[in-house]
This record gives structure tokens, sequence and C-alpha cells, in this order.
């Protein structure tokens, strides 16, 4: 198959959807993006790589490192994680706090905010420098030092985060929180500030393409079996209510970020970054959807 | 790999969940089975097939009928299906009406009752003798005449089926039932009520692991894409609010149903059916939903 | 006080309202009214009475009805009816299912749908011909024969209840329904198509002012007690989500019916019956409520 | 009437619901209270007063002083008030979030913790020192400057209310909290833990059963029919999800305190004040509910 001429197709087809959707801006710093960016790296397991657009330039990767952020918790303290957060699909929005209210305080799963804030506050009891720790882990999983916190979005996220400091608080008050409520939400602000090009979430989402290589921070490899079930994870629950139609319509395991960021892995082949910042209505990257249906349309690459 | 010898293995190691769980008892015909029952049957692609227990028994295949309802409502309306019915997780119980009603008579995926429902008013409109229809439609699917409906389980369903007439009678409120009530229910309960073995599920569900094969009634071929989409359908919404565990557990599409019932696909390779009355309390077989857990773990078989 | 005056007056500052609201057409004969009508009549307990407008129509009385046929249910099975019925506000629109499904089939409170379908059954179970002796007990209310039931109000009705079918079968499900569910409906749809007057609701009501003399059909009293009960309960239940600002605005326990109609009682003085078909959002009349929150203020007659 | 004899009985038969309910004990502080308290203080608007147990003890007043703090806010900006908090019984626990998520951040009512945390920061915005302003305005209601906040209970309350934080975000991310939120959560802790006896609080009420002279900071009355309204919303709010059976079983506008305390109200007659700490399921003082039952059954003073 040629790749390259599949995501140059993309590339011209997707356009067709430019000016719907619209871009994050409940904080300024996410508004200023540029909505016409579009970008697509693709990455397979024999070091083929694949790319057009913007794929190398830098954006908000935002709730895409809840992946992460859930891994390198598992390689730390397993199992254990799911006395804390459940792995079922929400079917509600992805900041609500009635379903988290009526199901006392155990998130549905680790992909949705509360379910994040959760593996930030084991994060932040289980690494030494939470900061700087997650930080180096990302670098390792993309293969890069050229990755940073954008410190202002994660200050300007704080300012505006009250939603996520009401889920917080409720988790807390469930007993589900043991760090301090404004470490936690620090913490969560800054992982979710991270920036990185697709090239690099391509990158850094491979080892979920090819079980068993996913270096944790502790020097240890996640096995097989968590990987997939990570990338289980991700196919109910990587788009929030819209999960179910990323799974009919692009069939991979995948995750969105608000950013306008989609990564998706094709396990045993290869993983895919998209960007396009503007969202449709559920907060998932219009042009993005688009792009991954085309992908596994175009070369009938799904999992199913 | 050896898979008799894994099929044996798994028959013994569930034995020590023997006793967990309890029958479906809520019509007394399905009440009366022998609780102890236990078969899988594995159908290869390649004519391979694999067995241990009562796999040859007929039993009540309940919410499992519901995806060849939609995979035969799909092959005569293809698309438009979607108007009337969602792709989504619902995150509760099979049967709840709150969420149905907050959302104006959509249900949120064609595996829950009120999507099943809407399935059937479609199959009663588009089928000329829709109960004799839809019996040749699972005959042919499972390659055999020997499928009957159970019509006293029909009728005790619609005795005890107040739910479902709530269900039905809201949908219709909302004008997302075109037929009469009752037409639609005593439709649903005769699907319900098919008895089938193992052997025969596994048979009758093999299209779905082998993309394109998939003879609907009126002689043409469900797309790859039509298959792949229901396969998907089934990995987000086959276990009604137990669809992430069984993802994350198992990592195969499959749907359930009340009987004991589990049927699951590998895409590429083999369809799989189970069966064991006691259910856990999500209504989903317990030592069922351990035997696929077991296959996949022990084969490294599953999609992610 | 001149009463006279005040209603004159009145009816004069509710014209500004005019022409607001929306008269009931989810069935063509409640549709087919001139919505334009307006009608008080007060009825004190020393026997004085004040009328304005069309206060001698016919109107059908619909949901105001619930409170007449709670108390004869109570006036035969006494306080066992709170095993089946609550007495707090839903904080829910009348016809929700939402709360009944968590809630377990025990239905808020008698002045919602659900709850008057309870009613309605226990009703059926103690009544020996249920129409007939129904309406003999609301005609010795009203003191007239005068009053019937609008068949062809009651069959379209029925034509259209399907949302109140799937109350009835929901309930059902949950053994809280005793009687055939066809019976039921048909039961309930017959008592909220009566039709009265103004001046005839006024006079029925006039024992709930009066404590203690509300014959019931056994020949028995209600007891004051159970006359305070029943006002305090529409005190807080009488208009669906709007029962805290009638409550907040008119400051008298009251009942209002989708055809326009609203009684309201001042305990020890009087009762009120106002007709305007316009309904605002909630489903309660605005004019009616306009003109019961301006008899209180002119007045000063609130029970708080 | 005798009502020193009616006390006195109350007194007594209410010790057969001695031992039932329990002490609230989320914070330490009001663990550590006798369970076996039980007072009543009766304050008639001619002056007569009337009393049995312990009514000269100081308790936490908790949830009651939400209506001092409402009636102060009313007197201070009026109507506007409605703008940022509704009227209507929220059938839901008094420290639920799932309905202020659904309805955008408009609390259904200001007796709820929901709506009082928006009151607060409305007194805030408006008082010169709120704290010492509002507790120089309950010394003014029940006529003594023996009353103190307890700095110990607010703290603990802030060390332990997780949840009013959660509320507190919530409500900021719709927008409806003007003022820092640690100042409001501050502010509404303190104005939570102020103690007083069943005299002063039945003397802090009177202006509420003698409509027109409930004297505001600002120096001028609340009118008598914002009284009215403060007294409607007390009879359909004051009680959370209990609201219903408090209008029903005790018919008079009332107010409870975690703390065990309820106030209630006979318009133009006389405010009184019970005190027992243990509580039933609700939240609401067990023995201070039938006490108030017994008063106006043995009274026949209900407004109904």
């Amino acid at each position: 198959m040629d790749f390259q001429q599949i995501l140059t197709e993309i590339h011209e087809e997707v356009q067709s959807f430019a000016g719907q959707g619209k871009v994050a801006d409940y904080i300024p710093e996410l508004g200023m993006v540029d909505p016409r960016k579009f970008g697509i790296y693709l990455t397979f397991l024999d070091g083929k790589t694949f790319s057009v657009g913007e794929s190398q330039e830098k954006f908000s990767i935002q709730s895409i490192v809840k992946v992460l952020a859930v891994g390198l918790a598992i390689s730390i303290i397993g199992k254990k994680i799911w006395k804390r957060v459940g792995v079922e699909p929400s079917g509600h929005p992805f900041n609500s706090l009635a379903l988290l209210e009526y199901e006392a305080g155990i998130p549905r799963n680790p992909l949705i905010n509360s379910g994040a804030l959760v593996v930030a506050d084991i994060l932040i009891s289980h690494l030494k420098n939470p900061q700087k720790d997650f930080l180096h882990f990302v670098r390792r999983m993309a293969k890069t030092e050229n990755i940073q916190y954008n410190k202002q979005v994660a200050a300007s996220e704080k300012d505006w985060g009250h939603r996520n400091a009401a889920i917080t608080n409720l988790l807390k008050s469930f007993g589900n929180i043991h760090n301090d409520i404004e470490d936690v939400l620090d913490f969560y602000f800054h992982i979710c500030s991270i920036e990185m090009t697709c090239r690099e979430l391509s990158q850094a989402f491979l080892p979920f393409a090819d079980h068993g290589r996913a270096l944790s921070i502790t020097g240890e490899f996640l096995t097989s079996s968590q990987i997939k079930r990570l990338n289980a994870l991700m196919q109910t629950c990587g788009f929030y209510d819209e999960a179910g139609e990323f799974t009919f319509k692009v069939g991979l395991p995948g995750k969105s970020g608000v950013g306008g960021g989609i990564v998706a892995v094709y396990p045993q082949e290869f993983s895919v970054a998209v960007w396009s910042p503007r969202l449709n209505k559920k907060g998932n990257s219009l042009m993005g959807m688009k792009a991954l249906e085309l992908l596994t349309t175009k070369t009938g690459m799904s999992i199913f």
C-alpha cells in the first residue's frame, strides 16, 4: 500500500470540513492557535514513517496525556489501581460530576477527568519529583529531550479550572484523593499542558502497538497483557461520550485531546497521530476524526 | 497451538467458579435450566472446530439475537438505521428507561433492550412474514434447519415483560416505534426465545470473523465495512454496563444473553460460543466471562 | 373586603398576559378550546360566592381530579396508601420515568402521573363499579348531578397515552400495579376527562377549606387531619416542578390541570377555581397562576 | 389551651424514640454532644412563652442559619436574588451536585447547601465586614448579644468540607460565585457554626410569624410579602428531601439543622424551636420531627 499517497489523499479530502467546528477557547492560550493547522504522522513498527501537513509543530496534547499517565501508574502499582478507578465507558461528558456522585467517588475510567485526577494523585504518591519524573518518562517514550510543560497553559488552566477543582474536592470527600488538592490539580494541569508534535506523539504511542516495549520510568517493562488492556481502555473510553462513534467509524484504540490532537494505534503495525484544532460538539478534533476514519477505510486497517 | 488442550484446561479451571452467580429466573422457563451446564464451541475460518462440555445442547440465546437482528436490519435499510438508534455505550443497565427519557427516545445503541425494540420495529416494517423470515435468516446463518422459537418462553416473557412494554410505550411516545406496540413486543419476545447450541451459535457468528460473507435474507452480502462496524458495536456495547470490563479482560467483540450464552469473534480467525447459566450481578454468564478471559490469556488472541 | 371588586380588577389586570402561553394540544380535543376563555369562582365557607368571566362553562379538569382521587382512596384504605406512594415533591416534570426507575416503582407523590396511576389502581381494587362510583363521588362533592366523563377525550388520551402506558408498565414491573394495565389506564383517562365549571370545582373543593366535611363515597367523613394532610400535599406537590413557585407566589394549597384549570383553598375561609387554557412552559395555566397571585396579594390571604 | 401541659406531654411521649437515630459526627466537634439532650421553646407573638427540657442550652444551629442568611440577602438586594437561585424543592439530598450540574449552576433553592453558598457569596459582596455584620444581625434578631461563632466548629467544617468546596467550585465554573472561593467557604462555615439556645432561636424566628417586623441589618423592614415568601420557601424546601414529609405531618413552615435543631413558625401566632441531636436517615432531628408533629396534632395548629 502507498501510505504516503493515502495520507496525501486524506489531507485533501478533509479540507471539505475546514471551517467546521470550533477551537477550544476556555483558556485564552488554547484559543490563540491557528485553526487551519493540520498534520498526520504515521509510524510503523518496522521503522517506516509517513506524514503530511504540520506534523512537526508542537501543540498542547491535553487529555492524550491521560493514557501515558495511567500507563505509568500501572507500571508502578499494577492492578491495585482498579480499586480506585473503573474500566467502563461513562456515557457522560468528560467532566461530569453527576455520575461520580452516584457512584460514590470511584470514577468510571482513568481517561475521563475524574479518573485522570485519581491517577495524578497516585503518581504524586509514588514519584519522588512528580513533575520532573513525569516529564522524564514522556521524553523517554517519545525518544527526545525536546518536550516541555507549557507553564502558561498550566497556570491558565488553574485559573479557570473550577470544574476540575470541584471534581477533585468531590473525590476527596469520598476519600479517593490522598494528597493535597492543590498539589493534585497543579500536577494534573502541568501534565495536560505538555506540548508535542504529531511525530513525537506517534513515537510515544508506538509501544502500545508493539506489546511489551513500553519502558516504564522504574526501568521495567509494561507487560504485553497490560498494554493490551490499555488499548482496550482507549477503545471503549478514549473519546468521552463519542467513544462508540470512534470505535464504530475508525475501529482503532485511540485518545483525543482538546488541543485538537488524536493518537490511535493498530496493534502489531503502527501508531498514528493527527492534529487539527477545530473540535466537534463532543470536544474531539473534527477533521482529526474524519482523517482517521478515512485512514481505516482506505487501508482496511481496523482491529475489527 | 493445541486448542483442544486449551479448552480442556479452561473447562477445568472455571470449575472453581461453579456455584457462584445465579441462574436468571425472572420467568419460570429460564429458571428451570440445570445451572451446572457448561460448553464451549470454537469454529475457525479454515474449518477446524474444537469443543468441550455440553456444546451441542440447546439453550435460550436471548439477547445474543440482538446482533443478528441489527445485522439483518442493516442489510435491509443500511445507514438509515442510525437515525433511530445510536452507537454509544449506555453506561447504564440493559433495561434502563432513564437515559431514554433524557435523550428523547433515541436508544444509545441497538444492543440494549430499547435499541433492540427499535430494531424489531424496523424488521416488522420490512419483512413480509417477520417471524418466519427472521427464523429463516437465523437458520441460514447457522447452516441448519433445526432452530426454533420456544413459544412457551416467548409467551412467558410477554406475561412478565412489563418493563419492555414500558420501554416500547416510551419509544412510541417519542415517535420511534412505527408499528403496533403489541406486534413489536410479540416479535421481540419471539426472537429472544430462539434456542441454539454453542455449535450453532459459533457457526452463525462465523461471518462476523470472516468479513463479507454474512448472507442476508435479501440475498445480498453485508459489506466488510458493515461487519467491522457490527464488531465495533459488540466491542463497546455487547455487555451492558460491563462492556468495558469484557473489552478490558477478554479483548474480543462479543455479546452475552441472559440464558447464559456468550459469543465472541476474533476477526480473520474464529468465532466462539460459551454457555454457562449462572449469571454475575451485571447479568452476564459468570463462568462464560471467565472462560473467554482464559481463552485470550492462554492463546494471546485478542484484537488489542 | 370587596371581593367582587377584587375579582374584577384581577380580570382586567391578567389581560396583559393574554396571548402568552399555549393551549395543550397533545390530543386534538383539548386543542379545540377557545384560548381566550377566563373565569374565576370563589366560594366562602359562609356561603358567599363571587365570580367573573366564564366561570360557569365546562372544561376538562384533567389533573385536578388527582386530588379527589387520592382523597377517595384515603377514605377507603387510610394510611396504607403511603406504602405505595410517597408525599415528597418530585423536582421533576409530571410525567417523568427516570425518578420512578431509580426509586423502584414507588412514585414520589399521588399528584404526579405515576402516583395518580397507583391511586387509580387502588380505586379499581376497592370500588364495585369504578367509573360509575367515582363519578357519583365527584357529583356529591360538587353537589350536582350535571357532571360527566368526556368519552371522546378519554378515548383520545388513550390513543396518545403511550407515556402513561409506559409509566403503568414500569409500575407493574415493580409490582405496584395490581390490576390489569388496560383497566388502570382506561379508568385513569376517564377520571381525567371529567368536565366541570369553575363554580362546580370551587364547590367540590370547599371541603378542603372546611376540615372534616368531605363526605366520602363510603358515607364516612375524611377526618380533619386527613384533609390537612391533603392540603399539605397540594402545597408541596400540586404544580409539578413549579410547586415551589406557586407556593412562593400564591401561598395557598392548590392543584392545576392541563385543561387550564387551577383550584386553591384558603383553610377556614374559601376555595377558588380559575380557568384559562393557555399554559406556561411547566404546563400550568399562565393567567390562572397570575390571577391567584393577584388574589393573595390583593387580599393578603395566604397561609403564610 | 394549656401549652405548658402539652409541652410536658410531648416531652414524655417522644422518650419512646430515645435511642433511635444518630448524632452527626462528620466533624468531631458535633459528635461530642450528649445525644440525650432535648428541649422545646415556644414564643407567642403576645409575649407568652413555654418551654421544656434543655431549652436554654447552646447548640450548633447549622443549616437553620440559611433562613436568616437568605432573609438578610433579600433585605439588601431584593428580588434580584432569584436570578441566582430558585424557589423549587430539589427532591435530592441537601448536598447533591448532580442537579446543580444539570441545571447549569442555578441552585434549586437557597435552603440547600449550593443555594446557601450563593447566598453567602451575595452577603460577602454587600456587607462591609461580613462575619461581624452577620453576627450583629443575628444578635438583633434574637435580641441578645450573647451569640458567637464557634471558631473550632468552623475550622473543623473547613477541614472536612470537601463536598461544599466541590459545590462552590462547580458554582464558580458556572459563574454563580463572584468572590474568592476560600472567602465564601470561610464565611459559610462561620455562619453555620453559630450557637444558640432554643429560646434564642425561637425569638430570632418570631418575626417570621409576625409579618413585617423583621428588622434587617440595613435598618429597613422586610415587607410582609417577603416574610410570607420566606415562610413558603421553608415549607417546600426546609427539610431537604423530607420537606414533603414535614409539611404532611407537621404542617408548619420550618427549617432543620444537622446539629439537631428545628425551628417552625405558625403565622400570626408563634414560633417554636426544638433540639434533639439524634438525626433520622434524611439528616433531620428524629425526636424533633416527632415533637413538632405531636405539637400540631395536639393543638390543631397547622397552616392547613
